[in-house]
């Protein structure tokens, strides 16, 4: 640990933190504004917020690492903590950061989707201030309707035209057939115009479906999620990523599930976590939706066989 | 049906109605106010609640009743729906009714838990009073931090005894320990007094447990909602039955699983009850929790040998 720290600040003194630019939710950095930044080892370095949600967030990652009754499987799903570290901000100020795995340094060009879980964002503790400033929030968005919100996107096109990524407000007010429609996107190669209106979902085998895509990689979680009874997840998100270049060359897509955003975690006792549960449930009918109805009309088109997922 | 109304008129003119006595939960029939009633029949009559809820609690059981999307195999945890009925209610003036199956008439000393299911009892539409009112209920009982809450249960002890039923305040007032130990007390044989601190569950197997048991049928029901985006079911009912005598003779304790009280189905279009699965689940993970520590018991004790489930 101590390596690894004199290390980081080796990258921190000659400037080789970077803003990531493959953020599509939350706090952004910028010049005099507070974000996460990145190296090139493959760390991302997290701002604590000011506020409990920074110690708090410390705290589910520390629990997180050594809890034993975690099975191994399940672990995959969470980035690498590598513990805190005050250092040389975004803003050029020192600030405490959380040290993670860059769970995305090694892709090119990835396609990410960052889906806040659960019709409740808030714990049942909260304050009746949070409560309400919250509850207005999930019943703006579509988390009271489906369980769940898509906080933002952002889909590879190709080299010359970049990424399909959304305005945060345009993301924020979709309705339930929106955000079908984003999921819809999110897997399909048409041009930048035509996915607006008419998204092809060609990918949607390659990186919902299969043994190692995304939906079996979501009913892995949901098992557990049935069981586990040691933390309840609030506000806290589901990232799906791919790379749409291997898909295209018939390669696996590199499909992964990833949770992160911790800041609301709750320790809890003998209690499922049924509102991530019942989002998460709600998710895996869409994609397993999406899956049914374009493998329908692959057969209908006499294209290719459905494939078995 | 012509003939089944000129029938139920026959009862009602010769006083042959009667307030039942296996209601744990809703609103009681007495002097001057409005309840259910039943007949020898096997007929149970809902007086319509006057505001909306009345219309469409009768529009879901019309809607219900014909659809041909709900699959057998489900119906049979939903009261069969008669139609409706103008009658002399229990307030001795006439009422419009919903008439339905009397789901307890051919039990004998029925014992009888009624479960409201959802951490949410307000549908997304609702307006903000409705929402505030349901809100403060969800959040002082066990809605919010369990997913379900107790509405109201009655065990039998022995004819002498008759039945252990808790005051409806206590029931309301339940913490999540609480409910759990009312789940226990619920499949308890000890006499009155120390089933009070100390359930037995020496009926967990008989009743939760083995291929026609409670969580046999509450995963059955899990498997439907996972999928079916026909209706929302909120603030709506479990109940649980089964009969003790039988069960202490080693004879099968008839336990069933229904759903009730639709006043507020909303039909929902490509979405699943994601607020009504997650209490399920959480329902099916406290009731399997009993019976892995009560077989686990058993063994230990070296009764007898765990039963399958």
């Amino acid at each position: 640990m101590e390596k690894l720290y004199s290390y980081l600040q080796v990258c921190c003194d000659r400037d080789m933190l970077k803003i990531p630019d493959h953020q599509v939710a939350g706090h952004e950095a910028g010049v005099g504004k507070l974000g996460p930044l990145i190296d090139d080892s493959g760390r991302f370095y997290k701002p604590l917020q000011s506020d409990k949600r920074g110690s708090e967030e410390v705290a589910f990652y520390e629990s997180f690492s050594s809890n034993t009754e975690v099975p191994e499987h399940i672990r995959r799903f969470f980035p690498i903590f590598y513990g805190t570290k005050v250092m040389k901000a975004s803003t050029g100020s020192e600030h405490p950061h959380i040290v993670l795995q860059d769970i995305a340094s090694s892709r090119v060009n990835p396609s990410i989707m960052d889906i806040k879980i659960g019709a409740r964002t808030w714990a049942p503790e909260a304050s009746e201030a949070y409560v309400a400033k919250c509850l207005r929030k999930d019943r703006e968005s579509t988390s009271i309707p489906l369980g769940f919100r898509v906080s933002g996107l952002r889909v590879y096109i190709s080299d010359e035209s970049g990424f399909y990524k959304p305005d945060r407000d345009v993301v924020r007010k979709a309705s339930p057939a929106d955000v079908k429609l984003l999921l819809r996107k999110f897997i399909s190669s048409n041009p930048s115009a035509e996915m607006e209106t008419d998204p092809d979902c060609s990918l949607a085998s390659s990186v919902y479906g299969g043994p190692n895509g995304i939906l079996a990689q979501l009913l892995e979680l949901k098992a557990w999620f049935e069981d586990q009874t040691l933390y309840h997840f609030y506000a806290c998100s589901i990232l799906f990523m791919y790379e749409k270049g291997l898909a295209l060359k018939g390669a696996s897509s590199n499909a992964e599930v990833k949770l992160i955003d911790f800041a609301h975690v709750t320790e809890c006792q003998g209690i499922i976590d049924h509102n991530f549960l019942g989002g998460l449930c709600s998710l895996i009918k869409f994609i397993s939706d999406i899956l049914t109805e374009t493998t329908k009309l692959t057969v209908e088109n006499g294209q290719i066989e459905p494939e078995e997922s």
